[in-house]
């Protein structure tokens, strides 16, 4: 592995608030060997010069469907159920495999170019060997899963699979990739109580607790979500997966916009998490979630932008800005600092996903997930506080290098691994194939 | 003047909803001189190559302070009336004209490289014939002027002037700047009404009507200032307004996030303009505009960022997403779509400022305030509809070519008239000196 010195850029750790400071950094053998002034590097060492830069941990996003990417713009002006049954299950109903790599390599590229480096990601019921393929070949940081459905009103019938089948390929694809490259974490993935049986989600559960697994599933997004899962199951949603075994710190639960008392106090119990998605809850006309209420009460929040279709950029500088900005509205203006809200993305989202041991800081030791932010933006003028920069002046423009595992993915703006142009080819010619078979339907 | 002509772009007119269409375009003496499929140039007409890229008329922001630029990423976390005495005021009180000066082109430079053309503006109290100056000089359509202030509570004295001298200052501005270049526009800016005597307040409006000028002010932004406005004056923030001879079609209304049924209806009687911030309204607490609601009842709305303390990018792209997504969640999914928020920073805005003879549309004959903006982001791919792109996917880096008045300002993605490198130096080198003066108050 290539040895790398980040020279003169302002560090910052996100060890703790408001903490930044001069440095060089110096990544051996995939991790953080060393920080501090003027550091001697071994003659291999290949050096960044990174004055007037930002060093920042890698960026964690919660809640991504890559699959869903070749679907951007075409699923606006959509509330949940809509753009569910109308657009976004018939276009997953009508990908093949070619197309679940396109999709997943168009939104890896975007979010590896936008500084993120660790994912939970959703696929769709098949293909999702494509996806792990595009994952281990451009090196993002990655826990997902294909999603599982075996129920449901109008889900066509290609997304519909029987129980056994859901569990046996779910079982088949944790087995094979699961730890690979020690980049791919599984998640088990069941849709949502609306698309899955009582069977189906315990079953689902217990594979994941069994092979030690991450679970995760959509909950109380949509309000006419919840009253469909409480005529179809007599429960509210958090009472539902808890009676399915699906709560617990191995859990993550996309959205949680509309959360009663008494789901909140068994969230807490459970210390299940969350992922917030603003922009898509904005777009899909969802709501507001009341975040810093749960950060309050100690719950772990991470924050995640979905899916293309419906946010429609996957960008943590939106998400971020969002975050910050959204909640001051009806928990006053200091609700959600820019260094809170950054810390969501980083260590805390690490610590949520119990990955903190390994990201989620720039600490000596830990595998050098990192991003490197040029400063010289019209608007990040005049120079200030990092993270008031970061949160609500940067786009994903500023992102320069991006480290995973000590790997550039990222230099001066331009993806390594694959070529853009052809995968930007690639995904138009996928998605022009697909829009003519969701046509012909 | 230079004759230009853009090839083989998308043209996306905004005359009508969902029209777009690949089309030349040629440019003669700064107006559109035709349209059309390959037209033929006279031989001294400078070529762009625009395929692969979308044309559409210039965006305009109602609500802009060019002068607070310095402030940037200096002024998080804190409500209205709080941000303004605790670091806006101070802030100003401590700009010389070198400072209003460097502002300005810092604020300007952001504004042109994002693809806004059209500006309504508020200045300082003082020095605001070095925001004219960069005006000038960069070429930005400029509609605004100083702002008037004779009275308030924790008001630095620097900012606080006569009557006398407000009005004789904001008069001698209008005379010396209005139609200027054709570019600038005067429009006569009391801040708001608790700096402002009612005394002040009707002379304003009665200059700005014997000489044509625009009339602007900041209204009904914060629930603490609507108390104070009541309990100064007894009436409400659009009585009020509407007592001192400030409403009408020449007025522009800065927020309006809290207004009552019955200021409501004086706002449409009187067919005042709105400005919409979103961005600016959530990051200072002060709520959510009501603006699906105004506009069906007709009210003329257009879109601004503020200030750069209070956003902080001055990004048409983030306020335009927000506009589109945020009144979802209480107007529905279908309730500002990608077209119809697209329209309101072209022409719906003009027809706002009434310059829609002259600007908001690409049509033959109308002065060529032109955005020609890439399409190949990985954050606009596979390609869909334009508005779509625009309003959901889009970033200021997006934009390569900028023309106002047929001049270039912005090419390939870089300021013509100034060096963006010295305008940033410019920027830090003022707010060093700001920042030293605001230590030493």
């Amino acid at each position: 592995m290539q040895t790398f010195l980040i020279k003169d850029s302002t560090l910052v750790p996100m060890v703790r608030s408001h903490e930044f400071f001069k440095a060089d950094l110096l990544i051996v053998n995939g991790r953080i060997h060393s920080i501090g002034h003027q550091l001697k590097a071994p003659k291999e060492a290949i050096e960044i010069d990174a004055t007037d830069c930002l060093t920042l941990p890698g960026f964690i996003q919660g809640h991504i469907h890559l699959v869903q990417s070749l679907l951007r713009h075409q699923a606006d002006d959509l509330e949940l159920l809509d753009w569910l049954k109308e657009r976004t299950w018939p276009y997953e109903a009508c990908l093949d495999s070619e197309d679940v790599h396109a999709a997943a390599q168009l939104g890896i590229a975007e979010l590896l170019l936008g500084g993120t480096t660790t994912i939970c990601d959703y696929g769709t019921t098949h293909s999702h060997e494509a996806v792990f393929k595009a994952v281990a070949d451009m090196g993002i940081r990655y826990i997902g899963g294909k999603t599982m459905m075996n129920q449901g009103e109008l889900v066509p019938k290609r997304l519909l699979e029987s129980t056994e089948n859901s569990l046996r390929e779910t079982y088949d694809l944790g087995k094979k990739w699961h730890r690979h490259k020690d980049l791919i974490s599984y998640a088990v993935t069941p849709r949502f109580a609306v698309s899955c049986s009582s069977d189906l989600m315990k079953q689902a559960a217990q594979i994941a607790r069994e092979n030690n697994w991450y679970l995760q599933t959509h909950s109380n997004e949509n309000k006419s979500e919840i009253e469909l899962v409480r005529k179809m199951t007599g429960l509210s949603n958090i009472d539902f997966l808890e009676s399915v075994g699906f709560c617990g710190e191995d859990t993550i639960l996309a959205h949680c916009v509309h959360v009663t008392e008494s789901e909140l106090s068994s969230l807490k119990k459970n210390k299940t998490r969350i992922c917030h998605c603003p922009g898509s809850n904005l777009k899909l006309a969802s709501g507001i979630a009341d975040i810093p209420r749960f950060l309050d009460e100690g719950l772990r929040v991470l924050l995640g932008a979905d899916g293309a279709p419906c946010n429609n950029r996957l960008s943590v500088f939106h998400e971020m800005t969002l975050t910050a900005t959204l909640h001051k509205v009806k928990f006053g203006p200091q609700a959600m600092s820019a260094w809170k809200t950054l810390s969501l993305v980083t260590r805390e989202g690490a610590e949520a996903l119990r990955l903190d041991s390994e990201i989620g800081t720039l600490e000596v030791g830990k595998k050098a997930d990192i991003v490197i932010m040029k400063r010289n933006s019209v608007s990040l003028y005049p120079s200030g506080d990092p993270a008031s920069q970061i949160v609500y002046g940067a786009h994903p423009q500023d992102v320069n290098h991006v480290f995973i595992d000590g790997i550039p993915q990222v230099m001066d703006g331009e993806l390594l691994s694959n070529s853009l142009h052809e995968i930007l080819k690639e995904a138009e010619r996928s998605w022009n194939h697909v829009e003519m078979r969701m046509k012909k339907r």
